[in-house]
Parts: structure tokens; C-alpha cells; sequence
């Protein structure tokens, strides 16, 4: 299957949705045709063929080291080379410092080509954002031109096995050497890219703890930690196994001992006990990115299902052999996975937008990219989950048999709502912290802005459930609010897609496609949203009336 | 982990809803305990212990051969051994003639141990029906027997490339020897067990064409081809290949070929062009035991989940630190994962209940069956995968390493939307077929027997909407019948099921959490089923709004 990039619909979304024409300092119109089409290249040229051998292939651990699949080196040198890294990187350290809305279209195209290979520039975007923000002028200028180069990729290591969504009980330990670097101790896991033949030289951002410091999210701090150091010998750490993974098979998933001898050689990221905040900032970045991994996987599905079935022959219409593109509930498929597919990317797109605009000065959009962060994270995974499994059901048997591919795309699609804070950490985030955000005034001013907007009486209805549930969450005692959290994140979603789906479709010389694939969200998925509310404000009675034992 | 056969839930569904105390001639209370208890130690002893060790090895094709993983063999003696074919098979040719009823609490139990291995004698049950119905006299005298003693395990051979879910399009052709026999010449793709080392002999049942057959369904009939002739010798017919499948990758999926040099021998099973007729005795059959597959994965994989969640401690309440499962959102999947497992249990019981009151003469109860049959194959195989995709989820980042076992589960369920009649075929069934049964009586009925049973506000709202979206559809043109097919099957099944359950939940002396399921289940999954109503009636022009080429 050829993948090809949907260029009309991300100028339409850049445009109609994320405000590219309206961002102060932006690029030219010039600028942004060349980002897409040579972004478009990069995926439909070097990472899109080598999708389904990577998979096949998959990383392979050889005593400590990780063979990428055939053609990766080859690929990675044509990312490195096209500057795809410094796409939106500061330009104060040799980043183009384009709009971050650039970069997403740019990982869109990267994550539905080839998901498990994209995962490699998307943590050293991550990686970028947090040194640039938080570390010395030292670090910054030794590090940072490379890894903006992506000459030196680099990793987020929070997890442990004893800590995952709880980051704050991993016990890694840092101990002062004396000058200024430290020697980290302690096991990673679920380091993605965190052994690779990419480079030589690897990046890793590390949270530990320092001697004295407090349990819990106070006492971690973040560390650099280089692979190899600057005199150019090997740091103390290594890879000491992978994981065999139902999908992203190409992306190496690492087991990492740091300090088996001596300590691995590291350097503070901000100040000691500060390794939260800067973890946010990966992890706010990285939380977006992965969100269009639903996005990317949700294209690539569509595609191929769509290609499937226009040319499958089964059954008739009219006593005329058909392709099954033709048959209603197949047509349902392929509109609902477009649909879905579409108001993804634009929920996600208008977010990294409104990042872009919280940047350069508007406080409101820097707060409204806060409320949807969990959002584009949680639903849109959750869509690439539904739609990469409806594409799976188009192509009847053979969707089940690996070599067609539909499966690959499910099997990918099914860590995004895991890492980066679980879809139910980011709806308990909604719940807990965006619906407060500003008082309320952040949320309350969303559903205000779709209000404003619609007048289409099933969005209405939703923007009114939203509202009703939000008030009652807001009253909520915790247990309660947490209940329903998932249902709410849900629905609010669901509104907010539907609105921007609704613009979408009523831009001037819009084309036909999108037209209807708003038609049919607000047809169909908005209602079936309205259908979450009793959940959303159920509480959290009825979850406890037994002890969890006893459901097994 | 260890699974267990939640008997308690198996007699409580088979009392309160399928009503096996109330059937004529039914086994008395001693022999339901037995065969209970029987079923839950082979399934926990026998077929448990191989699920994951069957998945990574799979079953291996050799030179058309096919090994299946080890210790498949021992374990289907024990299989056969027990006497387990016999269950629900004619005593009139060996079986013991118990109620359908029981061989679903068999094959729940089989296919929550090892799904994988329990397709073996699922698709033996359904040629059991097929032959004891359509065979000659001869036919059942030379083989039932031993297909019921479990000795000569059996399949179906329906698909070919071009025919799938357009199974009039078959093309394989069958020539008469001029002795009664015939020669059969085809390939036959998706066979299940098609070829396997369980067994000497294998019973082919294949649909062809015989000379001067019309074409389409009419002109197709049924044929009974073994694997070993009665003189001792091979029979022209072998397997090509097996297929690379997302998973149940212990049962071999075969590609088989026939008559690759004088034919393949067999014999006519019921008369000439009356193929249609006992294949869908076969898939009626088989339609409800893939329903089953549903809900033993979700039974299967709730267990694991529970079972993780209880012991695995992040995070904290109440500053301490706490299993998983006391966090509201993942029990609210835990609940949740209990609530539709035990309400697909109550509802494909239910339908095997009434297929067992049918056959002893309850014509209300055969149509109903008739009615549920679609209802149980689609959902609550769609079931299976959500239950299966929820414990992914519960597990975090360990759910998506395959030696954990929980996405096995999903890669094993997601077959089961899509075999035996996808879950579009069922909606089709359910909107063309069934809802006009008997005048539309059949489907009234049911919906009144909901109405009259429950006072609960949520679910007399959700048979309002069924009843409105089923006059709608009646009234509608073909493909807008079609196009609301989907949604209204889901609604419809969620209205009987949570009819059900709120039974179930009622039962004096009922366990804590089987009311628990049923609170949550009128609480939630009813209310959202409401939200499917717009889906149901809006017709099908959105759907064709633009050509189906330009959504990729």
C-alpha cells in the first residue's frame, strides 16, 4: 500500500483551526508549502517502506547493544540530513524555530508512515524543550546544537518497576562527584530508544534523587546523562534487555542499568530537586506527540481500508457486482474512520497551536493548550485504538492476517493511550486540574468559544451536558470526580472536535470529504457522546460496592 | 495467572435466565453440577496451562502438514477422553443428548482457557448439527459416530478468495463418480483445523457447485470429504499453507486445495443444491459459539486484570500507598470489565437457552432464538475485544508486553468480530431478516418481554428508543435499513442484555457483585446505548455523500 500524506487537509486545519496565518512572527505562506511538501516526502519516501519490515524485523538486543531494522540508518541520515530536527528547535541553537503546529504536521506524517520509528525524533523533542528551558548555559551550549541537529538523539528515563504512573516513587540515586557532575545509580525501564546504532553518542534525561532529598515528587531531580562522555569514553550504563511488545516492534523498548561500576556520569537539568518541572516540560510536549500518534496510525488505517475496499469485489447492488466500499455498513466504516481521523488531527493541530500563540505572548491560548492537552492526548490515542480496529473489520478475514497490514496499525495504536501518563492519568489531570485552571475561567471559556460558534442543536445539546457535568464534577468530592472523569474527557472531546470539525466543514471551497465527514460527526458521534453524561456524573459509589477481589 | 471457571455465575445465568430447571426432559440438578464442575476441570487443567505456550509456538506447517503446538495432543485426549464431544450431541448416534444450554457453559469455559484450541471442537459441534440433520442414513451411520466421540475432529469450508462474506460467489466444482460419490475440485481459504496432527482422520464439510448448478447460492451444495478414504487411503485434497495471524495463533488457519489430481472423494450431505440450507444449520450453530468466544476472552481477561490490579501498588489514597485497583478510574474498568463480561454471559446463555426450548417444541422460543442469534454473535464479540482492550489498559505499560498476557487476549479476540458472518453481516441479519420474523412479532415480543419485567427508568428509556428506531427502520428503504443497522443492533443487544442483568442482579440471595455488575450496567452502558439512537435512524445519504474513493 502507497501511503500519501494529506496535505489539503493539514493546510486546511493549519489554517482554518490552529491560526497559522495569525501567529505574530510566523512563517510566510511560502515557508509553510515547503515544511508540508518536504515533510510529505521525508514520510511517504523513507519511513513509510520500511513500516511493515520494521515490524517484522523489529529491534534486536546483541549483549547490550540494538540492532534498528534494515534501512533505519539510512532513513534516520535523510532525517538528520533534511534538518527535520530543527524544524521547530530555538534558532538561538541552530533550530529554524518554526511554529510548533509545524512540527505536528511533520510527526503526524512521521507517525502514521511508520510509528516505531518516529518515536525517536519525538523524545528528542522532548529532550530539546526541557534543556533549552531548564539547563545551564554550559549544558545547553555542549548539548543542545547536536541534539537539534539530531546527530544525538536522546531519551526520557522516568519509569521504574516499582514506579510508573507514581513517578515519585522511583529511587534512582545521584551522589555529587564534587565537580558539578554526579554518578547516577539505579534501573530504567520502558526506555524508548534508549539503546540504538542511530548514532553513536545517545542523550539520556534521567530523574534520580539526590542524598536528603524528600520522598516523592520533591526530592527527584534530572540528570544528563550522555552515552558516551566527553573525553569520548563509554559512560557507566547499558541496555540489559528489551521488550517483546505487541507492537512498535522497530521502536527498542529498553531495559537501562545506570551505574553497575562506578556510577554513570551525569549533569543537573535546572536546580537539584527542580526534575519535576522539567520533566513537565517533556512530558507536556511529549503528551501532544502522542496524541498524534492516534492521529498518524488513524490516517494510515483509513487509507488503507478505503484502498481495500474500493477495489474488493463482494456481493452486488442492483444484481451488479460491487466493491464493498458500496454496501451501507462498510460505507459506515470508511466515513466514521475518516470522520474520526479528521476531527483528531484537528483537535490536535488547533492545541499545538494554541501552544504557538501561548508562546509568542496570548496568555488565554497558553491556558486553553493546557485544558486540551489531555484531551489530544487521551482521546485522539483512543481514537487511533478504534479506528486502526475498524480498519481491521473492512478488510473482513484478511484484516486478521499480518501480511495485509491492517493489524500492525492496531497493534501500534494500542501503547498510546498507555504511555505518557495513561489516559485515565490525563483524565484525572482534566478533573483535577484543567477544570480549576484559572478559576474555571479556562474551561468554562472553551465551552463558551464552541457555544459562540455553533448553532447546530446536537452540539448545543452536548455543550450543554458538558456544562451540566462540569458543574457537577466541580462540586464532586475526589472519588466522585475521578469516576467520571474518563466518561467527561470524553465527551468534552468529543465537543471540542465536533466543534472544530463543524468549522472545517463550512470553510469556503472546502472539499467534499470534509463537508461530510462533519456531517456525520455531528450526525452520529456527537449524539452518541450525550450518551456518556449519566456516567460522567454517576460518582463512585456503585465502582466500590464490592471489593475489587471479588470481580475476578 | 490462574483462571478459574466462575461456576457460581454459570449456574446462576443457566437457572434465572436460560431456565434450564424449566426444560422439558432437562437433566436434573445432579447432572448439571457434573457437568459444571467436569467442563471448569478440563478447561482450568487441560487447556489453561497451554494458552500462552500454544500462542508462541502456534501451529507449524511442514510439507502440508500441520503440528499443533506442544501438548495439544495429550490434551485433546483428555478431551476426548471425557466424553466432552458428546455433550449435546444426538443419543441416537452416541451423544448424550444434554441441552445446548451445557455445551455453552463448555465452550465458555474452553474458550476463556485457550480460545486458540478450543476451535477445534466448536467446529465439530456444528458439523455434528449439519450431518445429524441433512446426512443420509449412511453418512450418519459411517461417521457421526466418531465426529461425536470427538475421534475425527471435523470442519467447514466456506471461503474461497474470491467468496467471502459473498459465499454464492464460490467457485469450487463437484463432478459425480457415477457410484453415489463425487469429485471434488478448489481451494478453500479460513479453513479452521483444516489440517492438524490432534487426529488420524479429518471431515471435511465443503461447499461446491455440481454441473448445470445455477449460479449464487441456489446452485451450492455440501459435501462430506475426509481426510482418509473409508478403503484406508489419502484423499486428493491437502493443506497449502497455514496463515500469519494477529492471533489464536495455535489454531492453524489452512488454505486447503482439493483435487489437485483426480478429485477429491466425498459425498453429498443433505440433497443436491441444498448446500445454503445445511450450511447455515452449521453457522447458526457456530454464530452462537463464536458469541461464546466473546465472552470467554472477557471472562479470561478480567480475571488477569483483577488479578494485576489487586496486587500491583502505585500510588497512594489517603496518603497510603494502595493497589491499583482502589484508584476510582481503574476500577471503574474493573467494574466495568465485570459488568459486560457477566451481561454477554446472560445473554448468550439466554439465546442458547431458547434454542434448547425451541427444539422441545417452544416455537416462541425457537424464533427468539432466532432473533438473538445476531445479537449474541456480533455483540458480544465486540464485547470481547472492548473487555480485552480495558485490560491492556489496566496493566499499563506491562499490558502491552506480550508475557504478560493481556494482549493476547485482544490480538485473540479481534478474530471474532469478523468470522462466521462479520458483525455486519449480523446487523444485516438482525435489520433484513429478524426484525421482520414472523410479522415482527418475534422482535415486538422481546421488546414487550423487556417493558413488562423492568420498572428501571434507563432501560424502559433504552426500549423506547429500540422501539422507535425499529419502526423507523422498518419503514425505511433498503439502504437506510442498513445504514442504522449497526447502532441498532448495538442498542437492541444492550437493551436484552441489561434486561438481564438487572434479572440476575434481583435473584434472592444473589452475589454482591452480581448486582454490583447490574447497578453499573443500568447505571452506564444502557445510557450510552441511548446515544446510538440518531446513528439508528439517519438514513444512509450521508454516508454516500462523496464517492467512497475520495475518503482515503
Amino acid at each position: 500500500m502507497t501511503f500519501t500524506v494529506p496535505i489539503r487537509d493539514q493546510r486546511l486545519i493549519l489554517h482554518a483551526v490552529a491560526g497559522i496565518a495569525e501567529l505574530p512572527d510566523g512563517p510566510d505562506e511560502d515557508m509553510v508549502e515547503a515544511v508540508l511538501e518536504g515533510a510529505a516526502a521525508l514520510a511517504e519516501g523513507e519511513f513509510a517502506p520500511l513500516a511493515r519490515s520494521g515490524d517484522l524485523e523489529g529491534a534486536r538486543w546483541d549483549n547490550g547493544t540494538v540492532h534498528t531494522p534494515k534501512g533505519f540508518k539510512e532513513a534516520w541520515k535523510a532525517f538528520v540530513d533534511g534538518g527535520w530536527m530543527t524544524l521547530a528547535a530555538p534558532e538561538r541553537h541552530g533550530g529554524q524555530g518554526l511554529p510548533f503546529m509545524l512540527s505536528a504536521a511533520l510527526m503526524d506524517n512521521l507517525n502514521a508512515a511508520n510509528v516505531g520509528f518516529a518515536l525517536c525524533p519525538m523524545l528528542s523533542m522532548g529532550a530539546i524543550e526541557a534543556l533549552e528551558r531548564h539547563g545551564s548555559d554550559e549544558l545547553k551550549r555542549d548539548y543542545l546544537p547536536k541534539i537539534i541537529s539530531g546527530e544525538w538523539p536522546a531519551t526520557m528515563n522516568l519509569t521504574e518497576p516499582q514506579a510508573g504512573s507514581d513517578v515519585g516513587a522511583l529511587k534512582s540515586r545521584a551522589e555529587p562527584v564534587g565537580d558539578g557532575s554526579w554518578r547516577i545509580r539505579g534501573t530504567k525501564i520502558f526506555i524508548t530508544y534508549g539503546e540504538h546504532d542511530l548514532s553513536e553518542q545517545i542523550l539520556h534525561l534521567v530523574l534520580a534523587r539526590t542524598p536528603d532529598a524528600p520522598e516523592g515528587t520533591r526530592g527527584i531531580s534530572l540528570f544528563l546523562v550522555p552515552k558516551i562522555l566527553p573525553d569520548g569514553s563509554r559512560n557507566d550504563l547499558r541496555c540489559v534487555s528489551i521488550e517483546h511488545k505487541l507492537g512498535i516492534h522497530a521502536s527498542p523498548t529498553c531495559v537501562m542499568s545506570y551505574g553497575d561500576e562506578d556510577g554513570a556520569i551525569g549533569w543537573l537539568v535546572g536546580p537539584e530537586m527542580g526534575g519535576m518541572a522539567a520533566m513537565f516540560t517533556m512530558m507536556n510536549n511529549a503528551r501532544l506527540n502522542v496524541g498524534l500518534q492516534g492521529v498518524g496510525i488513524a490516517e494510515a488505517a483509513t487509507q488503507r481500508a478505503v484502498a481495500y475496499a474500493v477495489e474488493r469485489k463482494q456481493g452486488q447492488r442492483n444484481r451488479l457486482p460491487v466493491p464493498i466500499a458500496e454496501h451501507p455498513d462498510v460505507r459506515r466504516m470508511l466515513i466514521r474512520m475518516r470522520a474520526l481521523t479528521t476531527a483528531a488531527r484537528a483537535l490536535a493541530y488547533y492545541a499545538f497551536g494554541q501552544v504557538d500563540h501561548g508562546v509568542r505572548g496570548n496568555a488565554e491560548a497558553a491556558a486553553r493548550a493546557e485544558v486540551l492537552t489531555p484531551l489530544v492526548k487521551a482521546w485522539c490515542t483512543d481514537i487511533g485504538c478504534e479506528v486502526a480496529s475498524l480498519g481491521i473489520q473492512v478488510h473482513g478475514g484478511m484484516g486478521y492476517i499480518e501480511e495485509t497490514g491492517a493489524a500492525q496499525h492496531l497493534r501500534d495504536a494500542r501503547i498510546a493511550p498507555i504511555y505518557e501518563g495513561t489516559n485515565g492519568i490525563q483524565a484525572a489531570d482534566l478533573v483535577g486540574r484543567k477544570l480549576g485552571l484559572d478559576g474555571g475561567l479556562a474551561f468554562d471559556g472553551l465551552v463558551a468559544d464552541v457555544r459562540a460558534d455553533t448553532d447546530d442543536p446536537r452540539l448545543v445539546a452536548l455543550a450543554d451536558a458538558v456544562e451540566v457535568a462540569a458543574a457537577s464534577l466541580r462540586e464532586a468530592a475526589p472519588d466522585d470526580r475521578l469516576a467520571g472523569s474518563y466518561p467527561f474527557l470524553t465527551m468534552t472531546s468529543v465537543m471540542v472536535a465536533g466543534w472544530l470539525v463543524e468549522r472545517l466543514g463550512r470553510v469556503e471551497g472546502t472539499d467534499g470529504r470534509t463537508r461530510a465527514s462533519a456531517d456525520y460527526f455531528l450526525a452520529t458521534v456527537v449524539p452518541e457522546a450525550l450518551g456518556l453524561g449519566a456516567a460522567a456524573e454517576e460518582g463512585a459509589a456503585l465502582l466500590y460496592a464490592v471489593p475489587a477481589e471479588e470481580l475476578a
